[in-house]
């Protein structure tokens, strides 16, 4: 058993859930977004549940839905995850803490700056989800008229990471001596000054900040376009995967590898783990019946706002409770269009159904007992569609204790999950080698 | 005794000391910078004394000194505050918690989002200290060529501080009602959207964080330029002045209080903290042992260089064991050089006694047993030279551990100081209003 393939599982929350309706599940916690103490319980139950790491993603504006929508929307404020994750630190020891920075709308010495302290006070558990952000609100809240171009982003976003690592390897792990006798703290000949001049960014450095416990944090990337995929080859040691069928999944998993193997990495040094929003049940009838009343908790006037526009079709003329009609083809996207037409006919639901299931969470779901969702992730390893899962929870705190209490042991059983963590850091949970520093490499090994 | 005028306690800290030559004295934690479980215990102890706040400073490069000097320094590196802070409100419960964060080289929507989720953290604890940088080697790490000049920063600050406080009344108090009958998750009407459009900044808003527990956290300032004590006396809630001869400081508060009250503010909401190095020991003479001792670990090569440069003259010359000789009129501030020979002939310092005093900590400090301490203090705050204190400890642990057991019990015991928290946010403790919501003004009371 012990030779099995193992999962690696994060955590991608909202504090509330993923899902539009879940403030409104009995016994969820509508307050949950600015209440430290019920995310510190969110963190701690993960962390018994032996998860690799929290995952937080981050808007630097409101979303950009109609307002009517966005009333109803539990989504519209969050922490910024820069500023919960080190306080989730301090009351963890083990579970890694990923946070969103966009590389847009920042600058990289205080990008550097602040993961570099958060790897140091989580002693190694740091992890840079590394975007260039899609909302072009952002811009108006950063003094630009309009959002940077999708090319321009990436351009930038490619230097950026260049210039945060390089700002992380400014000192040697041995440059701080602290010699009291002596009187000499450190080292200046084991510092090194950036000095980086791109086309995009202009960057001096030293960090003020010792080398990272990890080296660098553990870097994370979501893209899906070209652009999105090439640079989580060359850079990304974790990906954000989009669910979908498994064949998508599994082409996915062979593109992204490949060409990290042809930029000259190893491609176990990146992890692929796709979403899943995972709902439990005792039967999957009744996990079924559950993700239906999470569902049905949508309100239908945004839900049919949701639907109308995957469409491309005024879907308010509909009869809610009749399946949906035959529609046209339109300006909207084909492939939604389709998966939204096809999932109707596959579970035969009525046009309110379809709206509220798009419109509460239209990514892949995972939804049965621990043994159909252990099976289904087994299959996913086994198949080479990925290397674990980012699991978002349907409600909280109930979803989320339902994982960690009966899914987490049946991987457990299965040999497929880890029963206790083994190392202390984030690289060590993933099986990440610790980054040589660039400027100070180590003697080669081989000729110790 | 309840009637007397209370001190207010901050704590300024560097992890391992202010003073320069601490890392090196007996018992002093050189590893502190990078150690978090080191900077529990010490915010841990300063809550155990009742202090209103762990104040943070920040550097955006290294420090700017020569390198023979900055390699003998504990101080080249630090924690960025806004992530070390949050780490520390998880471990603590009452004290508040002040980073400083700089006007130059941040954008305000940040700065307005990392502030709110830490007041949201700590239940209402965060301040942010307003500076608008002076090492102009920050400039280069952040993509300019040269720092901006002292008027343009000044300026900048101004309409910053107008941003960063109307972004935090984006949301009425009351605007989440997240009504789970009727769906409704929040009160659009009771979102301000601030489109604001000034010369310096240009920011859309809304914030996407609920309005901070305290309303806006604490402001805090330390500038003592003209520009600095007018931003001041307009905007802070406490402002670290310098210390000195209890005449300066008592025309300082004077004048800040007196402009505060031209601007049209209570200046009783206006706390005015100076900056003291406070020495303990059983007699006065021990406690100037200790200060000496600790100065004579100021390695001589960098200590000699401050005091040249605080002369305008070459004292490498000079015979280090004998008295400073007479030093003629130079370029170098009057001032400065004046308090320096001063200080050495009313003290009898010998050369490297006075360069080693001037390059472990310059400021000011008080130096004595806890009653000695207790008087100074006590003589200040009755004189209306001050509000409290921002104490620098000598050395930690060590000289954290003698304020907290010894000096506080004595301001105790003479009813100066407070026994236990009275409240539970910064605000609170400094006796400082929650500010109302300018763009969603309670009705007045009186007409209630």
């Amino acid at each position: 058993m012990a030779e099995r393939r193992q999962l690696h599982l994060g955590a991608f929350m909202r504090p509330v859930s993923i899902h539009t309706g879940a403030w409104r599940y009995p016994g969820a916690w509508p307050d949950a977004n600015f209440n430290f103490p019920r995310l510190v319980r969110l963190v701690q139950t993960l962390e018994r549940g032996k998860f690799d790491a929290f995952f937080m993603a981050d808007h630097l504006a409101l979303l950009n839905m109609p307002i009517e929508s966005l009333r109803r929307s539990h989504t519209v404020t969050s922490f910024d995850p820069l500023t919960l994750l080190p306080a989730l630190a301090a009351v963890t020891e083990r579970i890694g803490l990923i946070a969103t920075a966009s590389t847009t709308y920042n600058d990289p010495y205080h990008v550097a700056r602040k993961f570099a302290s958060l790897d140091h006070i989580s002693n190694g558990r740091a992890g840079w989800n590394l975007v260039t952000t899609a909302n072009p609100d952002a811009a108006l809240n950063f003094g630009h008229d309009e959002h940077m171009a999708h090319g321009e982003r990436y351009k930038r976003a490619r230097e950026f990471y260049d210039v945060v690592t390089g700002l992380w390897d400014s000192f040697a792990d041995d440059a701080f001596i602290r010699d009291v006798e002596s009187g000499i703290f450190w080292d200046p000949a084991r510092m090194h000054v950036l000095n980086h001049k791109g086309p995009e960014l202009s960057v001096r450095g030293p960090l003020n900040v010792a080398r990272p416990v990890q080296g660098w944090p553990v870097i994370v990337q979501a893209g899906a376009s070209e652009a999105g995929r090439q640079i989580g080859a060359e850079t990304a040691e974790m990906i954000f995967a989009a669910g979908g069928p498994i064949a998508d999944a599994q082409a996915f998993y062979a593109d992204v590898k490949g060409r990290a193997a042809k930029a000259g990495r190893n491609p176990d040094h990146l992890k692929i783990l796709p979403g899943a929003l995972v709902v439990v049940g005792d039967t999957d009838e009744e996990a079924r019946a559950k993700r239906a009343h999470l569902d049905s908790l949508v309100h239908y006037e945004s839900a049919i706002g949701s639907l109308s526009s995957i469409l491309g079709v005024d879907a308010r003329a509909f009869d809610p409770d009749a399946p949906l009609p035959e529609i046209p083809e339109t300006e909207a996207s084909k492939s939604g269009r389709e998966r939204a037409i096809n999932l109707g006919r596959r579970e035969n639901l009525t046009v309110r159904e379809l709206a509220q299931r798009i419109g509460g969470y239209a990514g892949a779901a995972i939804v049965g007992t621990p043994a159909t969702i252990a099976d289904t992730m087994e299959e996913w390893l086994e198949g080479r569609a990925c290397d674990g899962f980012n699991v978002m929870f349907p409600y909280v705190p109930g979803g989320l204790d339902e994982f960690v209490d009966r899914v987490v042991p049946e991987l457990q059983r299965r040999g497929l999950f880890r029963r206790e963590y083994e190392g202390t850091t984030l690289r060590e949970h993933l099986g990440l080698p610790r980054p040589e520093n660039r400027f100070f490499p180590r003697q080669a090994r081989a000729a110790e």
